[in-house]
């Protein structure tokens, strides 16, 4: 868990070096706090303690590093969740355990969350914005074979399995709009709760 | 119903006028097709057949008609899924109703719900945001109410009540990020089985 913790989304890690990192873990807290206008160049340099011209000598543009945030972020969670499955458990332990795995996700790399949220919606790349959608389904690829092996194996009645995986991927996708990192329940608690609700649903049996 | 269908949501209804309304219905229709940045007040005054003097005379610019857009549409939520709880009907039959009266008024107001949506998370003016939180909150205490209700009445085990809140709420307002207006389900039918699932649970019994 301290490598994953460690871990930051990068474009290529081959390319990587500790300078890149750098900018790249700064320019994500300084997005998630400012947002994407509110931060400029010459904040993301000062906040590296480096000179506007050895930034961009890494990064052409804001653009870029943003970019390099946003789709790294998709990416990681992908194999973050993806580790995370307990191999040989019942269907329904391991949703409870993507669902789980995605808050622990979003409580780690909140900033990252955040900047590829933003972009996953806005970006005018094409190019990059396909990349993303292929990490982001295959990330969704992953609960809706789980909902639909949880169907076969008589866990779950059967549903209709694509909104069943929108309403569990809506419950973790929202979550960034609501929960501040202060509140008394953190994400992996509240993303095991609404397993819970989710599963058992709230009617009184 | 033909009464709610044609109203459009107002910043001061006794202000309105036929071209004030016009204004605010293209406005609305342009930023949901191409968003804030993308819509120019040339956009608006084409799209209206007037004279951007003439647009000017009405609005002092652009983030005065979406603000307008945005803070109508927060407060038209409201009552229109107020009007919609059966009187007198079990809580849980009222969620389903607050649920679906919801999917509809996304259904009918595709645009202001997204222009309320992405100016309520960005809106600098601290006094429209206070007063679109304060509508944002009585629509989130109608539902609050009717879980707290339900129960009270043995309808819902004893679940965390704000916790529940969230899950309906994500599950409604995630909608705007995927469904498609030629989707199969409309959003009303989605807010349904949305209330069916979560009610009574994804579980096998």
């Amino acid at each position: 868990m301290a490598r994953a913790a460690a871990r930051i989304p990068l474009g290529k890690e081959t390319e990587s070096s500790d300078r890149v990192l750098q900018i790249l873990s700064e320019s994500a807290r300084l997005f998630a706090a400012s947002g994407y206008d509110g931060t400029s160049m010459r904040d993301i340099a000062l906040a590296c303690g480096i000179s506007k011209s050895l930034l961009y000598h890494h990064f052409a543009d804001k653009d870029e590093i943003f970019a390099r945030i946003a789709l790294g972020a998709t990416r990681e969670l992908y194999h973050f969740v993806h580790e995370r499955l307990p191999e040989g458990a019942p269907p329904s332990a391991r949703i409870r355990a993507f669902m789980t795995a995605t808050g622990d996700y979003f409580q780690r790399y909140r900033w990252a969350w955040l900047a590829s949220t933003a972009s996953f919606w806005n970006d005018p790349e094409a190019r990059r914005q396909k990349e993303r959608m292929m990490w982001r389904d295959r990330y969704e690829g992953l609960i809706r074979t789980l909902i639909s092996e949880a169907i076969e194996a008589g866990e779950i009645r059967p549903v209709d399995v694509a909104l069943a995986v929108r309403l569990v991927l809506s419950s973790l996708n929202w979550m960034h709009r609501w929960h501040k990192p202060d509140k008394s329940m953190n994400p992996v608690q509240i993303a095991d709760s609404y397993f819970e609700m989710i599963f058992n649903g709230l009617k009184q049996n």
